[in-house]
Formats: structure tokens, C-alpha cells, sequence
């Protein structure tokens, strides 16, 4: 501890880091920013935007940023946005998805994973890919490779069928779908390797907001795991976390 | 209306007859028995045992062969298929389907329909047998034909493609399946007649109890119309509206 | 294969084309587009304009229009009408209904398809009348005449008796009705065709937004079969199927 | 207070009924009876028999008739029936409804109430009996005259037209019906004196406990008034209070 | 019928009035209305503005004026009273409640029903006064005297027992609350008149959409008769018609 | 951990209860008894019977009887009674309430804890007995004295008021109710002390499972806090830890 | 009473302070105001602002000044705000939380209480700050130390760990959480004081508005007692109340 | 294909067999086994017993067995279990789990997978390990070993933290969990491999039929994967697909 209280003392040493070090994690005015996780867990700590202010986010961003060198924020509007890039030094590089809605700022000095494990991200429709874009930034955050098939819905069965391939070779898929959320189920009778069901807030009436899809995919009579509706996050780690225990079985 | 009293006076006719040719209906001890409903629909009154005593359904049973020459009964328990045949006519002839809990009665005189129809009956699943069963019974008391296809649901998409001639030679198919229910939609993208999903309450945890293949049912992506959880009557009464009407359509 | 590529070659024959005749479906910048659903299914692949952007709409319709000669699209506001008639090559002819919120694009090559059948579309209110609307223009886009009969209500039973007669001379009848959504019941304890029942998420309170209407008619004790919430594009598509089936009998 | 603690003392009162004058109500050893609730409310005080045993609701119909000079018991299966009537009084009369589930008892001193008023009591099918006559015994108990009608549901519309004139006479209406629940909006539509809906759990699948008779009486697009599902007891308890103040009216 | 059609001719009858008299309704170009409905049930045939357009609403408002001489309109905002009022010939009355958001509109030659009767509407807190205030304007439309009775809450008793006096002295009484919705059952318990529950939408968190007072209303264990959440039209309307039943037998 | 060690070796000490000083908890046959709870929590660990085979029930009762002196079951049946009671060492001392289901076992060298503090336990009505029950034993292993105060619903207000005397002087106070479930926010609203509703699954129909109390506890324009459906042993537990606080206060 | 009104007559007392001298609240034109709530229960009556115009939340703050010396306002806009700030009298105190969106004003003759108690208000995330502040008001209006413990969620235990000894330092604690609410099972775990779980309508689809946290509160298997989801004022209330009762027992 | 159906003309392939290697499933009087399913998928095709009669269960086995070599049948009654080791071969090995309600028979010639991989099998409490169990036998026949952790629940942290090392070592987890399903999260906070969330219907009152601890796991604020409520084969299904991935990765 002796040392880190040192290295502050000489300023070779943010606070912050010097929290994360001995803490775990670094508190910032808008809370605390778990910068261990990403040791702890293998995936990244990502900043959830949605229902923060800019100013919490940039906040938080900046911790990010300083203990661990990168920033990866979901669910971020234009506002979330201008605050993070105001705020950034000049170096860092800055990866915006409008339509996944993530941000992802990353500074020089950062070295990001690099897994030799392919992740298959498959939509059933255009309404699915907000959902599964965030789930892809998640996947290559964590060094894993995303392979996208999109637009191939139970509706016309050859269109998956003509995409088998490259589903095939990937080491797992997550399968994106609204309305009746049939695809996952149909995939994973084709496949053997695991599949994960991201339900899509997409449909209307009974079950439209995205509870038919999740309720079909647990029911799924082939065997799939699921994530919460729209959970494009969850769906990306739980993926990544497969890749890298499938990348640290190759490296056995 | 003074024939029909004449009738009854000379006992040509019993008061139970009569009163349908006057109101349209038989009152029974255990309710009204809506005669008039297989002219005015063109489907059967079928009698729901479910719910009412051995007795009552007797009660009912006789009132429907007396004035209509057919008695169907559905969700019919041992207990209610002992009542009725008990106080059958000699002459009449008995039809009971144990998996699907149905009873059909006729009278020699009763003569009936024959549509220039076919109903393709399709189950994803061997728990889907009662349900579709049901529906069959219906569709072959309105008239139509049968063709049942088995066991075909979209865990091995090998299955239904090895049938979907049978399914495409039909003028209406009814597509019963529970856990996720995604059969009907898989189906109804590869034929261009109408499909009528029938949900059923296989499955369990949430959703288990025919909801999640409801709700996926009512989603399709593709064009379905659908029935109640388990409702193999009424999936049966319309497929069988639909024969009729083609039926009626190659008299023209 | 060789002739679809050799008349690409030529610009006898759009991409786009191209990949529909090959695979069956067009790829566009917003998505797939199932060109061969109508051959298929005998029903146009319509383009829901909700949760889609006015250029994705845009692009999807110019893909309908060049691999089918019609573009279908439903629930599009103000914006994604002006995209797709901004496209527009100048001979095509625009239908656009506000009420329904659908609009209907052909170029003056498209052969529009002609059913010998009719099919009745009954509203219970005022409220009623988008969801109609747009279960009609589905109606009419496969090729049957639409009879609506508007505001009968079973608050008043005397409107649905006055008009009896229409609903009877059709070969399908769909019935939206938000509320207690009784209409439908009512209508098919009255008729001899098969009765679609339309949910409209009118009301409030308590299964106010149209899960009162959709369970009143799933638990309907006439037959009936029933489309989604608001789903009046299903419920003209499963019509139009019946009117198809009815029109090839005639033609048999 | 002092005259009750005397005729105690003398053997004039029984401690319960000197509790009940005192306090307003009398305690037993299953509970307090409300003993004044008929002075207070113009409804009896029933004792709900379902989820009690046989000895608690023995003690308390002991106290009600001890303390009002009758116990009305609703939900009694036939070991409460045998408890009730094993600790009777030689001279009581009992008046058991098996379908119903009810039991009445009364002294020969106890003064039914005879109100100039009559409820309709109607059902839509043979399911609906125990609901209505669970209803039929309190408006009775209270007072007013019940009328019956029975098996009249919107399936076959001539039912209910036939026996309208009944129900227009009567000062209020209950209308017990299970599935879609739409006689109660059919009659309130040709009626000026006040309905009540009474929902009943038959049914099944999706709504099939009651919820969706109870959904739909509550969406009516006519006036109604609802009770909850299979709550006989209440919906005959309000026609009642509504009878009572008809003939209070009356007496004016 | 040609006494009606020569004053049709003669200009003696609009046309509207004319359909009335033999049909029952008048059909506008915003859907029927239902003008005999007065007639059929005594209670005014109320147009909803909520989901209208406001040129809907004033031509089913100038329906209602020239066949009856009143319109009722219920959750009205600016646009639709202002739609409303200036389509008004100049001698007519109009009456506009903000809080309750309806506006009541006569003739000069509208006579007015007049009911020896009162009504009771009762509130348990500020935000139920929109939800009384309709239902309060129904009554007094219906002919009625309505006694407000404000904030008398179950958090604190003393105000409902200090207001008990003007409750007991109703023929029947209306009971608005939101949250956990106990003061209809507190009521209930403390008069012997008929009491309506009406649950409002106020409270946040599980149940705060009205459900969980709604839900407590229908599990009263006193006896109450209910309507849906906010359906303070059908509260008035069913209170109005008691009103009438007690009006008429006190005329008799 | 040396001395526990020798402890166990000269068979001063089982190994449940050396385990229980290493670990914290005993490891039986039929899972992990959490011996410290009582010490870490101050409240005992309770073995809820309800899906637990006699036999494991068994196992689990002994291994707390060995570890703290004391075993405290809850919803137990009587084929666990006996199966707990047939193991029992001849001095411990038994007490079963058939009410409340629960079964609490000491020997003699236990030595119950015993604090200054005081909690009513108040029901609605007979059927919330149960839960009420389950909560007081809870309180009474804890130490605190319980006052019963029954029967006391709101549809009698009389009654409660009768009884506030007990109420106000108790130093926290659980109220138990099914139906409506209102009496916790009447309690409340009269008393200065904290109140613990537990709501009751009495009643039928929509709500009757207790949801319709829980959401009207949740909902309480009084304050309140809440816990589960007929969870007796957490509102006990609850109110317990209240009185240890009030009793660690008092010895300040 | 005569002092009271003869105090009016001088104008010593206002006529809100005399009415609640009399009736126990005073009659604002926005509603009653309970000012007599703090006397009885110990809390003060805030008013919810929510849902009521800034002109009734002025009125009502009014009479709670003028009567109580102080007001406390939940979930207050700014427009609320400046409509009560505008009305103050120069000598007021004014407490804003910005994000606990509470008000409390204050006259300097309000005489603040003080009590010897500290109660703990943990939150897991950013997110849970605007419930867990509004508790906080509430706990340190009614007298008693907040002891704040900020963004300790459960997905890195080390955090809760690391503040455990100001949590078991208090008497009671209020725990807010989102999500899964795993937060206060964990805390209840360690500690043995009462905890009460303050669900957070935080997260998205399933059970994202809340309802999965307050569920897994309900099913916490540590004992706990919970609140609404965001009912800060509920759970600060709460624990006030358990605040009073410790130091009111100190004083003994 | 006709070295098939030589060889079942020659006796040396069964028609069962003969039928699998032409279709991929083999059709049985109970249904179609998909016998292909292991090698398309990896895991066995597993019949679900529960639903099925006893007689249809032995013929799938049976078909199972002869197809495949081995049997994997869930959710057997003790009626299933007979039926189908009455009809085996006297030299097949028969695996029963009474608590997990499996049953396992395999043919001598079987040659059982053998993976390089390990799935930690945790449970919360002693009800969890009916689903862990089932959980356990399918990855096992898949090939993978089980390490099984019990009854480590978060109302004690300290039994999770003793057992870390065991679920780090292994290379993907299950974690079953009633109640309030909060070990899932507690555990995917602390390691970094694959977490499955199994949530169990124990638990009750609202959400305790498995939907709270559902709830919580989807809601999860750490990366969880979710299977449904007692789905054990589908958690093992995923985890031995994973656990497939890894040991194929071993092998690179």
C-alpha cells in the first residue's frame, strides 16, 4: 500500500487509480466506478447512460477512462454524447454507433483483448439491430470477433438456411428477434453450439413489448439461454465470456 | 304454428322438437339446447361436459340426438361418457376418442354432411394430440376431411418440410403446438392457405401454461388467425366454417 | 441461373430483380425484402412503417415496387409518405389512406390480382375505424371486394340487425370492436361463414388497451378465430387467404 | 345499559345477545359475528363457510341465530352443512341449496323482512347456476321478490329477446355470465333500470378463471355495474340495497 | 313511416331527426349516434372526446343538439369544446367543467329531466375530483341532486365520520379512490344505501394505475358494486339509473 | 481453532457444533443449518417445512437443537411433527400451534432470550389466523410479549376502535389481512408506532390470491412498510428486530 | 371550543389554525390538509405534488405553514416550487432537493424535533439517488441522523463490505435498489437492526419498472420489509417511525 | 439408401434405425425420437416424461435405445420409471435420481462422451436441487464433469466465499435459486466464466412460483445467461454445449 500512497505523493499516480488499486474501485461525484471488473470478470464495466444526466456520464467516463483507459457507455443519446467527447483529451480515440446507441472511447496507451473465438450475431428483422449492434460492441470490446447475419426471419425459411454457414463456424451465437421471437429456437435445432435468445421490444398488442419473444425463447423446445429484452449488453458479455473460455482453451 | 301443434297432439312430433321448430331452441333440466345453431352456423351445438355433472350432460345429450339426430360432446370424463350411453337409443351409434375426451352419438336417420373439403391437422408435439384431436373431431362432424400430420415441430425443421405436401394439397390447416408455439408461423411462411394456430398449454415456468404459444401465435410474423389455449373446438368449428365455404364455392 | 445473369449483364433486369428470382428475396440498405412472399403465400409482403425511418421505408418500397410492381405499407406517418413518394418514378400511382395509415404505390405495369369474393369488414364505433381500414386495403391489395358496415355496436342491437343482410352475403366477415369487444360474438352466433375477430385497443382502465376485447373474444362462446391487438393487417391477410381458397373453388 | 346487564343476570338475554346491544356484535369462539350489520346495512351478516371448518362456522351460525334469529351461510360444503344443522334447535328450519352452496336457518320467532320490490336474476348458461344462486338466496334474504331466467346467452340472441319482458319489469337486474361476459352489456342495451354484471370463472385457457367476463363488464360500452368474480353474495347484496330503497320509496 | 318522410319533405323534420324516428340512430359522417338511447335506458347517449378528432366530436355534438336537444361530451380537452362551440346555434347553453373535462351543451327547447332523488359523490383525496366530477355531471344530467362530499380519506377517520350525515341522507352514493382505494368499503360499512366504487388512477409503483384500488373494490368485504378505473361516466350513469328506480316508485 | 479441535477430540463438543464455530453454520444430510443467524441477526433460524421431506426436516431440527439449544419450524404438517418429535432427546420440551403450523423445540439448557418490548398482532378476520400466528411465535422466540387483538375489520369500524387501547400501547404492530386489506392503513392511521402489514391470501376472484392486499398495503395513503403474502414468519421476524432495538434502547 | 372561536374573533388565530383546533384539519380550496397528522402519527403530512397544479400545491403548503409551522412537499417540479416560493412570507426557510425533488419550508417559529437516533439510507447505484433522498427528507423531518451509504450494488461485494460498520452502527436502515433488488436480502444478511428494502423503478423489460426488485424484496430470503417501488416517503416515514420509538425508549 | 434397406432386409438394422438414417428420426406409436438430435446438436434428445402416459414414455425409450444406445428421460414418476425398465434388455444399465427424477439406461455397446471440461452445479438451498439435479445428469450425459456446491445461499455470504475456488476452477456455472434468485448475481460478480441462472418455483405469496427469482436473474445488474423456471435440462443443455465448445477448443 506503501508504495501506491507514494506514487500519489508524486503525482505518478492519479487518485483515482490509486482507489481503484487499493479499493477496487474509484468514486466519482456520480457514483462509484467499478474499474476492477474488468480484472475481476473479463468484461468490461460499461456506464449505462439511460437515466443519467450528460454530466454523470462524462464523469464517470473520465474514471473510466483514467483507471482503466477505456470508456464503454450503452444507451447514450446525442446529449450523453457531447458531454463524454467534450471532455476527452485529445488523444483518445472515439467509436460512436448511432443506431447501437454506444460510445466507445478508448486512450493510445490502452491495449485491447484480442481472443481467437468468433461470435455469431445473427437479427430476424431491421427492428432487431439496435439491439444486436449493442450486443456486438459488448463482444468486441472483449476481444472476440463478431460475425453479423442479419435480416433472416422464420418468415422465409431459406434465408437462414442460406446463412447456415457462417453461423455454423462461429464458436456461439446470440440470435436477436421481436415479435414471436421463433428464430433462436429454430437456429439452435441447426447448430451445435450454444445459442443465446436476445428478445426485442418490437410488435404490438398482447405480448408486444417484447414479453412474447422472451416467453417463446424460455419455452424453446430446443435448448437456448436467454437475456432480458433488449439486453444487448448482457447478451454481448455472456457471449464474450464463452469466447474467452473457449479463447483460453485454445491457448491450453 | 298449428301444424306443429297438431304434430304434438298426434304425437308425430315430441314437445322438445316442437319447440325448437317454434323458439329455435329445447329446453332441457340442465339448460337450453340451442337446436337451431347447426342451420343458422353450420356447425354442430357441441355440448361442453367440463364443468357439468354426468346428469346434465345426458340431460343435454338427448335433447340434441331427439332434435337434431347428433349429439357431440367434448371434454368428456368417463363418468360423463357411462351417463350418456346409459340412456341411449339401441339403435344409435357410439364414437368415443379417448385422447381427445370426445363423444359423438347418432341416430340411424341422422344424415350427415359431407363437404368437398380437407383439413390438414398438424401437431408439433405428442402432447399436442388432445387439442388437435378435438379440432378433428369438429372439422369431420361439419363434414370435411381429415389429414393429420404428426410430430413435426421446428426443434428438427427436417420434419415439416418432409410433410408440407400433405399440408399444401389442404384448403385450411390448423397448426396445434404449446411450449413456444413457433410451428404455426413456420408453416403459414411456406403455404399460401389460410392457417389457424391452436395454442396449447404444454410447457412450464412462466408462460407454461399455453400463454407463451399464445402470445407467439398472436406475434407471427407471418399471417395467422388463432384460438384460445386448447380451444380444439373452436379451432375445429372454423376450419370447418372455411371448408364449408369452399365446399359451397366448388358447387358454384 | 445463367439467363438471370445474363440479362443483369444486359440491364435487362435490375440487381435487385435478380437476387429475387435467385435467392427469393432483394437485399436493400434497410433490410431484406421478401419479393416472393406474394407468390408464396398469395399475400403481398408488406413494409410496417413504425419504428422504421422515413429513408429505410423509402428504400424498402423502391425494392417492393421494382421486384413486385407494388409497394404495401402500413401504420406510415407523414414523414415516411413523403420519403416514399419523393422516390417515386413518375408513372406510379399513390393511394394513400390517413385514416388507416396505409399507403399503396403500383407502377402501371402491375397486374392487380381479382378475387370472385367479398369480404365483410363491421366496426362496432368510431374508434374502430383505422384498424378496419387497414385490414380493407389488405383485403383489397389481394384482390376481394370490401363490404363495411360501420357502427353497430351492441349497445344498440338494432344497427347490427339492420345490417344483417351485408354481412351475410359476404364470405368472411372480420369485426373490430375495442371495449368488451362483444361484436364479434355476436356477429357470429348470426352468420354461417367464418368471423374474424379484430381487437382495437380502445377503452381504459382495467384491459383498456384492448386485452379486454382480445381476451372477450378468445373466450367467445360462438366460434371464432382472432388476430392480435390492433393487428389489422393479419386479419385482412387471413380474410384475403379465405377469399382466395373460395375464389380457386369457384374457379374449380 | 344496566337494564341488558340485568336481564343478563336474570336469564333473559344470553350474553351474546347483551354483547351485541352493547358492542354490536356478539364474539364466539371462531370470531366476532357483526350481529348488527342487518340493523346497520340492511344485509344479513353471512358467514362465509369456504377456508373455515365445520366447527368454527357451526359456532358462528350459533350466534347469528342466537343474536338475529337466522344465519345465512354461504360456500358450505356438506360437512359444514352437517355441523351447522347438528347443533340446531328442534323448531329451526333450514333451507339448503345444493348448487348453490347456501345455507339459510331461522328461528320460528325470526320476522322476514317482504320487500314490494324484484330482481331479475339472469344467466347466460348452465355454468353460471351456483354464481346466480348464490345471488338469488341473498335477495331473498333481504327481501325482494327474485325472477329467473336462465340459459340465455348472446350466442343465439333470440334467448334473450324472447324472455325481455321479465327483466324489464323488475326494479334491478344481475346478469351472472362466464366466458366472453357479454350478456350483461347485451341487456343493460335493452333495459332503463340498473344491471348488474356478475363474472363467473368458467372457461378456460387465456381469461378462463373469470378475468375475462370481468374485463369485459368492466369495458362495456353500455352502463354497468360490476361485482368481482363468482361473488354471488355481493352482486345479490347491492341488488338488494337497491330493492330496499325502491321500497322504501315506494312507501313514501 | 309517411308522416315522418311528408315532414321530411314539408322541412318540418331534418333528416337526421327523421332517421331517428325510424331507425333509432343518426348516422353522421364521425359515426352513428345513438339518439334513442335516452329513451331506451334514461340516460344520455354521452359522446367520449378522447380519441376523437375534434370535427368528429362537433359533428356527433350537432347530432345530439338536433336530435335531442342536449349533447353530453366526457374527456373533452380545449380543442374539442372549442370544435363544439363554435358549430352552436347562438341560443344554446353550454356548460364546461376543466376538472372533469366535460362540457354539456341544450337547446333552449331541452326539458330538462327532474328526479325526486339524490346522489351522494364522495372523494377520498384532491385527485379523485376529476374522476367525481364526470361522474357527478352524468347525474345531474340523468335528473338527479348530487351532494359532494370531499377528502374524507381512511389515513384519517374523523373526516368521514363528521361528513356521515349528508351520505346516509343519499339515496345511493358514488365513492371515488385512488391508491389502496378503502373508503368505499369504510362507507359501505357504515350506510344502508347501495354504494358504487369508483377507482381512480392516482398512486405510483405496483397496483398505481388504479389496479390496486380497483382491485380492492372488487375484494370489499363489505358489499359494493364497482366500475372500471376512471369510468366516472359509468359511476354517474348507474347511480343515476338507481336514482330514476327510487324517483319511479316514489311517483307510484 | 486448536482448542475447538480438542474440544471435538475429547467429545466435549460434536462436530455440528465445532463446525458451526469454525464455519458458521452445520453441514446436515439434508443441507446447510445457518446456526450463527441467531447471533449475527438475533433472530433464529427457522426451518420452513413446506417442500421438505419429514426426514430432512428432521435432520435439520436436530442439528439446531445441537447448535443453539432451540429448533423453530414453520408450516409444518403433522407428518413432520412427528418425524421431528420422534427424534427428540426425552428432556426437550415441545410446542406445537395447529393454527399456525409451527413447531418450536428447546432443551432445557436453552435460555430464551427475553426483552422489554411489546407487539400487537392484529387480524382482520378469522382466516387471518394463520399468518397472524405464524408472525406471533416468531416475536415470542425472539422475546418479545405479543398482544392479540382479533376480528376487528373495517367493515365494522366499531371494532377497531374498541380495541385501540392495546394497539397504541405496544411498541410496534403487525397487522394482518386478506380481502381488501385495509385495515393496516386504518391502523396506521391512528397510531404513532410503526406498522408491518401482512397481507392474507383469503378472498376469490380477481385478487383473491392476497395480491389485492398486498397491492393495497404497497399503495397506503398512511405509512407503512410490508411484507409478502401470508409471510407470518417475516413480519414476525420484522417486528422483532424493531423490539430488540426498542429493548436495547430502553437498557441504554 | 369557546376559546377557540373567541381567539378568531381577535385574530390571535387564523381560521385554518382553529379549524384544526376543532376538527383536526384544515379546508384549503386544493383539498383537506391533515395538520394533525404530526401530532397523531408522529410524521409530518407532506403533500404529494405530483398530479396536483402548482396553484393547489401553493394553497395547500399554505395551511401547513400556517398550521404546523413547516412544509413538506414530495416530487415537486420547479414549477411547483416557484408557485410555493412565491407565496412565502420573507422570514421562511427553504430546503430544495434537486434530485430528491423535495421542498420543505419552514417559519423560524417551527421548533425542528430531534431525536437520538441515526437511521442508514444505502442506495446501489447512481440511479437510486432521487428515492433513497426523498427518504432521507423524510427521516431527517421527522427528527432523526441520515447516515448515507452510497453505490455499494451487490455485483462487487468488497463495496458493502467495506461500509458495513456504518450500517450496523444505525438503528434502522432503508436499503433502495433497481434491477434485481438483491441489495437488502445482502444487507440483511449482515446486520441486526431492521432493514426495509426500498424497490427502484430502474432497469428495463421484464420487470423493469421496478416490479422485479419489489418482488425479490417480497421473496427475500433474510427477513425484510418492504415499501412501493420509489415510495421513498413510505420507507423514510417507516423509518422514522422505528427512529422515534428507539429514542423515545432511550428516554425511558 | 440402398445399403439401408438391404441391410434391414437382411435383419442386420432395425427399421427404427433404418428410418433414422434416412430421416434423421425414428416414428414411434407415441411420437417421432429425434434420434439424429445428439449428433446434430451434442446433446441428447431427452424425453420429457411428465404429460406423457407411462406406456408412451417405454416407447420412446425404447426407440431411444435402439436408435442411439441410451435413453435420457426427465421428469419420471415412479409409474414411468417401471414401464420403462419392465420392457428393457437384460443387459442395459439403468441410472435413477429419485430427487432429480431422472432416469438414464444405456446399452452396453454405448460409448459415452468424455469432455475436458467442468460445469459447477450451485445451489441457494436445500428445495434447489430437484432442478440442479436434472441440471447435473444432463451435462454429465453430455460428457462434461459436475461440481456440485450446495446451499450457499446470500442470506449467509460466508458460504459463498468459502467455496469460490471451487466454482472458479470450473469452466462454466449453473447457479439454481428460489426465493429471490439472488446467488446468480452474487456469483457472476466474483468470477469470470459463463454464469446460467436456474430460477426454481419455490418460495410463495406474489412471484413465489419461480417469477421473482426469473425477474431478478433477466434484471441482473452482472452478466447472467437465463434459462426458465425449473428448466434444469435446458441450464445443462447450455452448459454442456459450452463446456463442448471448450473441451473442442482443448483439442485445437
Amino acid at each position: 500500500m506503501r508504495d501506491v500512497l507514494d506514487a500519489v505523493a508524486n503525482g505518478d499516480l492519479s487518485p483515482a487509480e490509486a482507489e481503484v488499486r487499493l479499493a477496487g474501485y474509484a468514486t466519482t461525484g456520480a457514483g462509484r466506478f467499478d474499474a476492477a471488473r474488468e480484472r475481476r470478470r473479463g468484461i468490461p464495466e460499461a456506464v449505462l447512460a439511460e437515466g443519467k444526466t450528460p454530466d454523470e456520464v462524462a464523469s464517470m467516463a473520465t474514471a473510466a477512462l483514467e483507471t482503466t483507459g477505456r470508456a464503454v457507455i450503452t444507451r447514450a443519446d446525442d446529449a450523453h454524447v457531447a458531454a463524454v467527447t467534450d471532455d476527452l483529451p485529445a488523444e483518445a480515440t472515439v467509436d460512436r454507433d448511432d443506431r447501437a446507441r454506444t460510445l466507445v472511447v478508448r486512450t493510445p496507451a490502452f491495449d485491447p483483448p484480442d481472443l481467437d473465438a468468433t461470435v455469431a450475431v445473427v437479427t430476424a428483422g431491421t427492428s432487431d439491430a439496435a439491439a444486436a449492434g449493442e450486443a456486438g460492441v459488448l463482444v468486441r470490446a472483449i476481444g472476440a470477433t463478431v460475425d453479423r447475419v442479419d435480416d433472416v426471419g422464420v418468415a422465409h425459411l431459406g434465408r437462414i438456411v442460406d446463412h447456415l454457414g457462417t453461423i455454423r463456424a462461429a464458436d456461439v451465437t446470440i440470435v436477436a428477434a421481436g415479435r414471436e421471437g421463433a428464430l433462436p429456437t429454430v437456429v439452435a435445432g441447426l447448430v451445435d453450439t450454444p445459442v443465446i435468445g436476445l428478445p426485442v421490444s418490437t410488435g404490438y398488442g398482447f405480448g408486444g413489448d417484447g414479453e412474447a419473444a422472451l416467453g417463446g425463447m424460455l419455452q424453446s423446445c430446443t435448448a437456448l439461454s436467454v437475456v432480458n429484452v433488449d439486453a444487448g449488453f448482457t447478451a454481448g458479455a455472456q457471449a464474450g465470456l464463452i469466447a474467452r473460455a473457449v479463447d483460453g482453451a485454445r491457448d491450453d
